[in-house]
């Protein structure tokens, strides 16, 4: 084991502090890296406040990893010493079940093991700690490849944000022709925004705050549509092939179905506390959908990272200094961020 | 105009009484059909004592039809006099829109003319009259051949209830290999059990009545789950990739969510008067869809009613007097039948 410098959160109601944590020794199929930078994720925060409950402490949060192999295992093959890498939510699963071997490890019928707060099957006992920290150590299969042609800190948040959008994207077959909705601008959002035109769809971004359009479209989004403004409205309804909801705040479903044309999905990737109501007849009429999708598995992640690197996609970020995390917590909560904060971890 | 015996609402709280309505006589592309046999859906009774609102009185319901051709009009190609016909819940539509040239005239953004209770483009000012009545005179676009190798009594409800669950089965790739759940053993029901054992599915009905069990099992059904057990529900967790549900009363949606394996997919063709509610999380996890479908098109009809006839399919009925029908109604509301009303039309 190796001492390791961190931020943890001790309880549900106190701030994230500086703490130790251990790490494994690399085994054989294990790759060691040095965290350069690490996103921060919405779920980081309800984990650290224990708001999605089970959250076991001290907790240090943080999937959205990249950074560079100090050392590897005897028997790593995908990895030397010196590479970049990158970490997102998942660090192993049970390898076993179809959706593993279908590479969906996110599904994992067995259970599988994320990057914090999860029982950690390599050290017994213990819970895995995430990028709010100074080093990793992971399992050679739940380690990415990173382009060196981007800019890493804005990398980072495609092991999380980047995952969570593109995944939907691919798997409802979004590309040139079809008419993308993306529903709430922040940390997911943008991200879908600028993966969808690049993926050749016609992007509109919904939006009811006016201040938003020159920012949507800095992004790339063809169109902004005010949802407040009742002609813009009109011009959009039964437009959509595929909304994406990455609204994590309550909000009426049915006014958003009602974008949709016929065969129309919206997925959510957001997760309100309040459960969606949706009377039957809204997907009856034009055979909508009403879907959900999780982050992505390890084979899609390395194919974003690398459409990524193809199509010169990063985040907009804001890098911080750890000893601010508490404070850029604050802000993310009120929407304040262009679009993810980012942790330099130089600063630990 | 000529005048045509029928049974009619005159008010959403008088019963079903003996009524004269007028058809428009046969033009060009019209088809006059002496009808033998009418189904009785669910829909009649909504509409006839406007539980969805907008019923215009006198109406006649009736939207699932077989009959006979009597007369045809001068350019008429696809039908002759003395030909078998059936006509289901549409007459016309735009013709116009990309869902009409795309056959999907259920989902018309023009509008579509329902079989019943719709604005009649042909007789302007009057409603559109269904089948409780002698003679229907329909476009030819919209009148379906029907096979003269099945009981035709059991053919009619195929109109309604066989294409509502036939056009999701076929929409969502339904075939060997399939995993199905069949939600609900009533008029839809028991046919989206025969359909989907046709299809070559592994067909599940799933019912909270272990009574339901033997006649599952009559139907095709491979499996019969009862969902109060919990050994039995164990057996099919996350198990389903396609849930069928047809039922119209209040239920938990959630539950049966759980039911669907990864990727799975739950459509509603039933309407309950209370939303879904449903939260995100219990798509997200396992990237499930929640989908409606409505009825289907002309020519997905015609190609049901081709697959039942190669199939020997037809709905499990009982035959009934018309004037026995405001009481068929009450003993449809108790679900006490097995599994269609059917009007002997020769009765009227």
């Amino acid at each position: 084991m190796s001492q390791t410098k961190a931020y943890a959160a001790q309880s549900a109601t106190s701030p994230l502090a500086p703490h130790t944590i251990e790490r494994r020794n690399p085994k054989p199929h294990d790759v060691a890296i040095e965290i350069l930078y690490c996103g921060i994720c919405h779920s980081d925060l309800h984990t650290a406040r224990n708001e999605w409950h089970g959250t076991v402490y001290p907790v240090v949060p943080g999937h959205e990893i990249v950074g560079r192999v100090t050392a590897v295992g005897a028997h790593v093959k995908k990895f030397k010493v010196g590479d970049l890498a990158g970490v997102g939510c998942l660090v192993d699963s049970c390898r076993e079940c179809d959706h593993c071997k279908e590479g969906l490890q996110q599904y994992c019928t067995g259970g599988a093991t994320f990057t914090y707060n999860s029982n950690d099957k390599d050290s017994p006992g213990l819970q895995t700690y995430g990028g709010y920290s100074k080093h990793v150590v992971v399992n050679e299969d739940f380690v990415l490849h990173v382009s060196d042609k981007l800019p890493l800190a804005g990398v980072a948040p495609l092991l999380c944000a980047g995952i969570t959008t593109y995944s939907p994207l691919r798997h409802w077959k979004v590309g040139k022709g079809t008419r993308v909705g993306v529903l709430g601008l922040g940390g997911l959002g943008h991200m879908g925004v600028k993966l969808a035109v690049a993926m050749g769809a016609e992007v509109t971004m919904l939006s009811h705050s006016k201040h938003k359009e020159p920012d949507a479209k800095k992004l790339g989004a063809h169109k902004f549509v005010l949802t407040t403004d009742e002609e813009q409205l009109k011009s959009v309804t039964g437009y959509f092939d595929f909304i994406l909801d990455t609204v994590s705040a309550a909000h009426d479903y049915n006014f958003y179905l009602g974008l949709l044309r016929t065969n129309g999905v919206m997925v959510c990737v957001g997760a309100p506390d309040a459960p969606a109501s949706i009377p039957a007849f809204n997907l009856i009429f034009g055979r909508k959908s009403i879907a959900g999708s999780l982050i992505g598995g390890i084979p899609e992640t390395q194919e974003m990272l690398d459409f990524c690197a193809k199509h010169n996609i990063v985040s907009d970020i804001e890098l911080i200094n750890i000893k601010d995390i508490n404070e850029a917590y604050e802000r993310m909560l009120k929407g304040d961020v262009r679009y993810r904060f980012v942790i330099d971890m130089a600063t630990l």
